[in-house]
């Protein structure tokens, strides 16, 4: 509900982008899963701003603190609540927008929801809100890798018109990943897509893209009918993200181009024993439940809203206004959106895991 | 949760496609709204199989019976139970599918997941559950009408690779697009979709599609941060629908291969007074929540995955089988689809109007 | 929420007093459960009325029907709907409360929460609702025997100032129970109470009284801290059950004239292994968890409020008016709530058993 | 859900006895509501230990932080994160409940239901977890207090067997209640009650008590129906506090001894126009539901389980131990637990407030 993600594995988020801090509070993550701040540090350092020259020039460290829930490195079964200190604040960056709202941005409808809204940035509606996001996400993580030696991986499949090829699903690391700036795995079009970014950064624009990601090593069974499928939750938690616009699993819109006898996978005998589709255009997910092949789906982002070219629009009184773009954003937000990504699918996975007692047989 | 969506307006859906009934129970609606059994057996019969030779020849009434709830005529604020009867049941078109899993569809998940299934047809996961939801948003839509005028409307968009030119969002109609048998609404694209069904029927295949859907009149600010977005809803709702791969609103999937210079919507004055984006690239959504435009999206469908022809597969113990599709089943589910679409967008916005109670101010 | 209990073995009751049905949707239930209608028929005839002299001469069949969710005898883990039809209405009887409340009923507050009531009847706020809730109690129960072999049973543990003796809390059964009409297990008291009861009737009067419920078998760590302790979650059941006055468990209102070193239970091994509390005055609950004692508990019921009596009270307006208890009610409802109160015991277990899944250790 | 309590007004607590800090997150509160830290200091204050000599001598300053959702003293809508440092831990104190779970603590069941526990105090379990209740409970204080004019008091009603006369409901204020250092507002028996605890804390024992509550000036029709009754929120809400084994609302568990004759509130006119119950036997709560009449209610307290005696018990091995009582405990918690029965009746009702858009007549 609204600032609380899951119904097992339940992650409440807080903190507006220029407050003291972000943070969240994990309840319903089990006892007994080892635990420390470095492995939640090492994706909030993949998130963090000032990574590269792709992303913007602002420096936060994005230090974690675990307040709760934790002895000898262990879970206790009790809310974890992660802590991150807010340190490069510069509200003056931000000053104008408290007389207009930034075009495209989330400042118009939350003006006119709550009548009030945090002074300066996009407070909750900032991208800043996915630290906690990626803090709790990475502890999902690890209870999956626990749980079913689970693996999530995602990448940078397009930036603009540049479309990387097809990328290895069952092999690719987070370490192809990272060797490239851009987080593309295919370095042939990392080049091209950092090309772009960065003339892009010149023109003081900025461009949009689509994420891929994948679940390897789910187990059978996760997904609740009917309005809690596994897709239906994945589609949810993407779309939260700030700036995506889209989302698609297996073949997604292609599908729709599609026969059902092309479309349709038949299933196998399979070495180890038992059944499986021999073929994996649904993308992991029957009737919204995975299969036991790997889930794979891909997010649309649009060009970050924030530019550095002036915009002519109007103030909140309809008196016209020159926006001109100060803050320090990303020309592209596909890189760091790639552990934000991984991050809220791990939060559907961890929780739908733990939701998934559904039968005595 | 799995058969519950929503939070204020909750819904709660039962019923397998060969049980006695299928029907939901509707919490949280209002006491006073005028509701007659008619106003939902309309969106029923737009759903009901045998419409059109475009459709399944099975062939249900879906009589709806309202059994609680409402007193002369006006909903009381306790629960409204909506109740169907199956009726024309024949389980022995599905009797193979006891022992092998029927490609691309929830057989192979459901049963890994429970131990058991229905014992024909597709159970729980069939299409015919989506009847209860027609039922309970029709309701929804009722109450968004009365507490804002809002409508709600949604046509075929493409089937396989015919696509509708532009559809005029502000005008369009359910009138418009049911005077076409496919919905969509340009006669001479419903015309060449028509013909593309019909001769995919003719060789025993499927086809997909996408559905585009347009809500209109809904008041500012619906939608709660920052996980349940009215887009993060959206996407959720209408994943949870069987067939569907994607879900994309405003620009969407295009969106990615734009700047941030083009992509902006900047804002203008009204000649009523306020503020509003001047264009509409958005979809109605910014930072998740109604800007006051109109908001569309649009949904993929794959090829339905019960086709006419044989399929080489294996059954439960990894023994090959000839499926053969014996089921009366739509070629292309998207004609029948369109009020399954309205109705999963009045659910969610009818629990997000309820749910926005954001400030004191 | 609302009219929906629990967050795995989660109940959704609808149906006014006088409605077409009343009737429960039961999601969360495990496949392959074993469950009959049969089953469930037994609580709700031990809860229907006109059983005896000492309950309303109403008389109302109560017969449930399973509509989903079962197949060849067992549940497939999909929503159980079970419906039960209204037969024996009467609206006459209640013709002048559409103008004037009731004394100490719901009619005043129903009407200014909705502006709106169920015109004859409690409507949703009659004892008829909980009809539902026994029958879905009785799934609760037998999922509960069925993971842990538990059982539950209640009695009528005092009417009015009659006061049962200490009742055998580990050997006590139903059967015990249901050889006294008036539900006492002890015939000495049974028999003043029931003659208690008919003087109250004879006086067209009303009383209160109390029942004791216990729950036996529950595995160890039932109940989720902090706010979904098993306490709290009894004591909220218990108190959403009409004409429930208090609650508790334990030596419960007595312990507060009591030293701790009197009330501490201390620990002591068993001879099966493993250590337990020596005594019980924690009834069962310590932490809000169950620790292996039997449960114990007691819901205090006040006289019910319909009475034959005239009462002189105003209609709506505030004219005064004369109450003419007409309708036929129970001159105590104990001993009929009785499988209400198991019930609800029941679906609080269910619900605390599905969500242990605390620890990975 | 476990450490989350309300659907509107949501509050999630963390923090063990011994970890760095404990807090709240209120997901929720809406927009608009003046706020301050000193609002919350003054109600942890009245909560927190070492106040007098008949309170635990442990001391602990529970300073309150906002970390978010507050911008120039108005709530943004946001989530209120509420952060508290542990300050005054000495774990040696609980050495030894490392190998022996201490008699009627939850140490024995947290620890065979999470297979771990924290390394000293109670954890979770510990009642300083009930200072985030109260900081949070202090904002849904504030929030009542500006919607609807209403307030809460509560007060000390008896200590063992102790009991204070009447208390004026309608006029009773906190300025009463916080004269006496035991907090009954009537001076002779708060005399005798403090003398009780002195000799209590003497002997190195401890004794238990009721807190009555009283809630006025909330608007009729808060409540929801069926499950979420005001009735059964409050019970779960005060059995959620550690130590309590009791709750009644109204006449309580006296009213089981009541004929309905004696007990029915008849209906009178109001010289402001409408009506309302002529007397108040109900608890200001009728079918669940406020009914403008003043809500009153009563919570039982066991005696605190910490004592200063010995105690024979065993080990988690079964192994004779002698439990000292060495840590600094309340010999009588009821003083201090009068802001959190406070907090938490106010929790409910601001849920409930929120949750209160039940017609649209």
């Amino acid at each position: 509900m609204s600032n609380t993600l899951g119904s097992s594995f339940r992650v409440t988020t807080f903190g507006e982008s220029h407050a003291p801090a972000i943070g969240a509070v994990i309840d319903g993550c089990p006892a007994g899963l080892p635990l420390a701040e470095a492995d939640i540090q090492h994706q909030l350092d993949r998130r963090r701003p000032g990574q590269s020259p792709l992303t913007t020039s602002r420096n936060e460290a994005d230090q974690v603190r675990i307040l709760s829930g934790l002895s000898n490195g262990l879970t206790l079964g009790t809310p974890l609540a992660l802590l991150i200190q807010n340190t490069d604040q510069r509200p003056n960056d931000y000053k104008e927008m408290i007389d207009a709202p930034r075009p495209s941005h989330a400042d118009f409808t939350w003006q006119e929801k709550f009548g009030i809204r945090a002074p300066s940035g996009g407070g909750r509606a900032s991208a800043r809100e996915t630290a906690a996001r990626v803090a709790a996400g990475t502890v999902a993580e690890l209870l999956l890798k626990r749980l079913h030696g689970a693996d999530i991986v995602a990448w940078v499949d397009s930036v603009g018109s540049i479309e990387a090829p097809a990328i290895p699903m069952e092999s690719i690391t987070r370490a192809d990943v990272d060797a490239q700036l851009v987080r593309c795995p295919d370095p042939e079009t990392a080049r091209r897509m950092e090309a772009l970014i960065l003339e892009t950064k010149e023109a003081r624009d900025s461009i949009g893209g689509t994420i891929t990601c994948v679940c390897r090593h789910l187990p059978i069974g996760l997904g609740q009918p009917v309005f809690d499928k596994a897709t239906a939750r994945l589609a949810q938690a993407m779309l939260s993200i700030p700036s995506v616009k889209g989302f698609e699993y297996g073949t997604g819109f292609a599908a729709t181009r599609m026969k059902g006898s092309e479309h349709n996978d038949t299933f196998a005998a399979r070495k180890e024993g038992g059944i499986a589709p021999a073929s994996n255009r649904s993308g992991g997910l029957q009737g919204g439940i995975t299969n036991g092949q790997t889930v794979y789906f891909r997010v649309a982002f649009k060009p970050t809203a924030t530019i550095g070219q002036t915009q002519q629009s109007v103030d909140f009184q309809g008196r016209p206004v020159t926006i001109e773009g100060k803050g320090r954003h990303d020309p592209c937000v596909l890189p760091r959106a790639v552990p934000i990504v991984e991050a809220m699918a791990a939060l559907v996975f961890a929780d739908l895991s733990l939701l998934n007692r559904s039968s005595i047989l």
